[in-house]
């Protein structure tokens, strides 16, 4: 359903639980991002896809939602907010996106897209295999808005006028290879897409 | 209680009214950019103050809450959402902020606290002086959380350590009378700081 190229195994729990407080951190800078992203799509549009702005601010504010959760959560955990170095996968991902005009703005959504199906898959292993119940039932609850918005960039980009619905489904398959491969070879981490 | 150095007359709402479409376009448009400033400051005291982070999430939230209800009531009125130029009053304003280090960051911070007082006093007028019925309760009913944000920002200026609250009375003083100097000298417009 989230159309993604690979899937990710229940040992990258085991790896990533044993430095939990690093992941949790990175899972919200992860959610900041996504926030920002979905609102730097907005100013980025208004003037070309205005009817993009509604769809995009919805997204950024759920988002922003998830990551006063994940504030509190590490608050209640007593690991201190900080910055972090971000990991390579988003930048990488981008990197296969073509550049210039129509082909830009489908390839930026839809690469959010992918961002957003695999942040909900890893999320959905999280719920499934964490040894903490408390940690599973969050991801559980945090997993039911973040699977909608992969559907809600592919749709967006299927919006946009002069863009076919087989020509977003097959780059959608170019793309989702793109992101597995991407992922295969960012460096062992304690994060999201580590 | 905004501590605003100059009032709006209902001679303002006269004005405005007379074009009012443009005038809850560019309040859309103030309401993405109010979004976006909370936001980019988290992004830039992540390493410094990141105890600022859930607040300004929270500000900024709320702001794309109000982004949304905008875009359906122009929806619901037949105005297309759309780019617009901004008016010159929020770049006016920053320009009287301090450079440099932690008054850097204070003067940003106030700035942004007199941009939501000022937007405040002015939805103020809008609720009571508009002449649909149905739009001075629209801007009744967004005023409640408005009206906290001046507050929330001015806190976060005297939470910064280091920061003395009667600096940050003193600064406010100050800024607001630059405030009430740039608005009264922006181009006259339909701009909800024109």
């Amino acid at each position: 359903m989230l159309h993604l190229a690979s899937t990710t195994p229940r040992s990258w729990v085991d790896r990533v639980s044993a430095d939990l407080d690093e992941l949790l951190l990175d899972h919200t800078h992860c959610e900041k991002k996504a926030a920002s992203t979905a609102l730097n799509l907005v100013f980025r549009h208004d003037a070309t896809f205005p009817h993009l702005a509604a769809p995009l601010a919805a997204v950024a504010r759920e988002e922003l939602e998830h990551f006063e959760r994940l504030l509190e959560l590490l608050a209640d955990r007593g690991v201190a907010f900080r910055a972090v170095t971000p990991g390579p996968y988003a930048a990488r991902l981008l990197g296969g996106a073509r550049s210039g005009g129509l082909a830009r703005t489908v390839d930026t959504l839809l690469c959010a897209a992918l961002i957003e199906a695999r942040s909900c898959e890893r999320m959905t292993r999280l719920a499934e295999y964490l040894p903490e119940v408390g940690l599973r039932n969050f991801y559980r609850d945090l997993l039911q808005s973040e699977a909608r918005h992969f559907s809600l960039y592919v749709d967006m980009a299927r919006s946009l006028p002069g863009v076919k619905d087989a020509a977003v489904e097959e780059r959608v398959r170019e793309l989702a290879a793109h992101e597995a491969d991407v992922l295969a070879n960012v460096p062992a981490a304690p994060r999201m897409h580590g």
